[in-house]
C-alpha cells in the first residue's frame, strides 16, 4: 500500500450525547476517508487499528461535562476513541517504524492518525495474542496491578472482595496468597471465576437479594482489602462488611455511570469507624510504570499463573453494541472489537 | 486525706441507651462513694478527676451496637467515661506517684479508680492550663495534628477545608503556609476563625443554603485537603469541589450521630473521578506518637503560634449539658468540664 493514498475508513461516531442509559443508535459507523501518510514536517503516525478496547469509563465521555471531567468528552459527529493495538503504517518519528506494533488510545476506524506518538508504547511480547495489549497487559491490566499493589497493599492471608471480577485482580490477590471472593453478574461468569481464576469463591450478585448478609456469608471475618468496580449498593454492603484498617481501591464504579441521580451512599460513617482508606485511581498517572508491569504480568501469563478471557466482537460494525454490552454484563471476559488481525 | 479513707463521690451515669438526638435526662447525677485506697497487691492508681473532656464520640456509645462497635458502649446505670485530666491520689504502679498530674480516660466522677495506670500520659508542662490536656494537648489535639499531617500530607500553598473548625487543625495549616477556610455553625465563630485563629476566611454554614455554591465561592480554584468533622451534606458538598489527588482525613461525622438514618452521599464517584484520597482516622493507634506531638505543641502554644478556646462548664452537675451542647453547637471552643481546679 502507497504511503500517502487515500482510502475508505470505516468509523464509529458519537451521534448525540448520551443521558441514562445509552443505546446502540446513540452511535454510528459511517464510511470515512483516510490519508496514508503523515503531514510533512510533523512527528505523528498513520496507525492501522487491529485491536479496539471497550471500556465501561467511555460511557462518562458520552456525556457533556462543565466543569470537565478527568477525561475530554467526545463530540458529537466525531470519532470515539480508547485504548487499542494498532500497526505502525507511515511514521514521522525517529523511535517509531513502519511495521511497529503499538498501543495506545486510537479512534474507533480502520486508520488513525496519531499526533503524539509518545504516548503510545511498543508491544515488546507480539508472541503473545496482541489482543492482550486491549486489557491484561493494557491499561486495564496495568490498573488492576497498580490500584492493587500500590492502594490495596495486600499481604499474605488478606480477605480480599473484588465485584465486577472477572479481570486479572482476583488472579493477582490469589498469586499473593490472599482468600479471595468475586461478584459478577451470571452464574456462568461464577463457574469461570472459581474454576479457571482460582478463586475462593464466588456469587452471583443478581441473585442475592440482601448483599449485606452474602457478604457475611462469604467473609465472617470481614474483608480487608475491596477492590471496588461497581459502586452503589454493593459498595454500601461492602463498607459494613470491611476490617479495620481495610482498603478500598476505587477504579470504577460501573453502577453509576447510566444513572441520572446517583444512589445515595448510606454508611460512610464506617470510614471513619473502621479507620478504612479509600482512593480513586486512575490509570493516567501510573503509565511510568508499565513496563515493570508489563514484564511482571507476561511472566505471569507464561508461566500459566494468570488466565485471560476475552469476549471478542468481530468488526467495527460490531463496536457499538460491544460497548452498550458491558453495562448489561453481556461480556463474559474483557470485551474487545477486532479490526483487523494484522 | 488519708489513704483509704471513703468519700462521697459525684458521679454521672448513663440512663438509657439513646436513640436520635440525646437529651441530659439519658444522663443522671448520682451520689456515689469512692475508696481512695488501691487494692493491695494491684498497680492501679486512685484519681482525683480535675478536667473532663466532652467529644462527639461519645455519643456513640450511648448506643448499644452489635456487632461492638470501634469503643466500648457506655452501659446505662454505669459511669461514663472519656479523656480527662486527673491527679494521682493513690498509686500501686511504680511509674506514679502521690501528686503526679496525668490525662487518659477517667470516669465521669469526683475520684476514679484507674486499674490500668500505663494507658495514662504524665503531663510535662504543668505550667501551661492543665485544661488543655483535655484538648489542644490532649486527645483532639493529637487528633488533629497527626491527621492533618500523616493523612493530610499538607503541602505550602495547599487549599485547606476544615469542617467544624474552632480546634487547632486550621491554626496548623496556616503554620504550614495553606490557604485556609473554616465552616462553622455561628457568627460568633466566624468571627473567632478570621481574627484570633488567623483563617483566611471563614462562613457559618447554617447561613448557606447551597453548600457546593458557598465552597466554590471560597475555593474558586478547588480544595486540596477536607478535614471531615461533619459528614453529610458538608462532605456531598466537598467531593464536587476537591481539586485532583485531594486528600480527606475523616476524624468524625458529627452531623450523622444523631440520625436513625444516615444522609445518602450522591458524590462518591468523585472519589474516583478526581482520584481521592479519603481516610478514617481514629486516634487510638496513635499515642505513640503522643510525646513528639507534645512537644511541637507546646512550642507552638508558648511561641503564640496556636490559640486555644476553652468553653468551660463548671462542675460535674454541668456535665450532661455540656455534652449534649456538642450537638446543637452551643459551645465555642474546646467544651470541657471542671470538677475541681487542683
Amino acid at each position: 500500500m502507497a504511503e500517502g493514498q487515500e482510502v475508505p475508513n470505516k468509523q464509529v461516531v458519537l451521534k448525540r450525547y448520551v443521558t441514562g442509559f445509552p443505546t446502540e443508535d446513540d452511535m454510528e459507523v459511517v464510511a470515512g476517508i483516510a490519508r496514508l501518510a503523515v503531514p510533512p514536517g510533523t512527528p505523528g503516525l498513520v496507525l492501522k487499528n487491529l485491536y479496539l478496547s471497550c471500556d465501561p469509563y467511555m460511557r462518562g465521555r458520552m456525556t457533556k461535562h462543565d466543569p470537565p471531567s478527568y477525561v475530554a468528552d467526545f463530540v458529537p459527529g466525531e470519532v470515539l476513541e480508547n485504548f487499542g493495538v494498532s500497526k505502525v503504517i507511515a511514521s514521522g518519528h525517529p523511535d517509531f517504524e513502519v511495521g511497529d506494533l503499538v498501543w495506545g488510545v486510537t479512534g474507533w476506524e480502520e486508520y488513525s492518525f496519531a499526533p503524539k506518538p509518545e504516548s503510545f508504547f511498543k508491544i515488546n511480547h507480539p508472541d503473545l495474542p496482541l489482543s492482550y495489549y486491549t486489557g491484561i497487559l493494557g491499561m486495564t491490566g496495568l490498573t488492576a496491578w497498580a490500584a492493587f499493589f500500590d492502594v490495596g497493599k495486600p499481604k499474605k492471608g488478606d480477605y480480599v472482595f473484588v465485584s465486577a471480577a472477572s479481570g486479572a485482580v482476583g488472579q493477582l490477590a490469589k498469586l499473593t496468597g490472599c482468600y479471595v471472593v468475586g461478584s459478577v453478574g451470571s452464574d456462568e461468569k461464577v463457574n469461570l471465576l472459581k474454576t479457571k481464576f482460582g478463586f475462593d469463591d464466588a456469587f452471583n450478585y443478581k441473585k442475592e437479594p440482601d448483599l449485606d448478609a452474602a457478604l457475611k456469608r462469604y467473609f465472617p471475618e470481614g474483608i480487608d482489602i475491596y477492590f471496588e468496580n461497581v459502586g452503589g449498593q454493593m459498595l454500601d454492603a461492602v463498607l459494613l462488611n470491611m476490617r479495620k484498617h481495610g482498603r478500598i481501591p476505587v477504579v470504577g464504579m460501573i453502577s453509576q455511570y447510566n444513572l441520572k441521580k446517583p444512589e445515595g451512599l448510606s454508611n460512610a460513617i464506617m470510614i471513619l469507624a473502621k479507620q478504612l482508606l479509600v482512593e480513586g485511581f486512575l490509570v493516567f498517572d501510573h503509565f511510568v510504570k508499565y513496563r515493570k508491569f508489563e514484564e511482571e504480568m507476561v511472566g505471569f501469563i507464561k508461566e500459566g499463573k494468570i488466565s485471560c478471557v476475552e469476549d471478542i466482537a468481530d468488526g467495527l460494525e460490531k463496536a457499538p453494541a460491544a460497548l452498550i454490552g458491558l453495562f448489561s454484563g453481556k461480556n463474559i471476559g474483557k470485551q474487545l472489537v477486532v479490526v483487523a488481525r494484522e
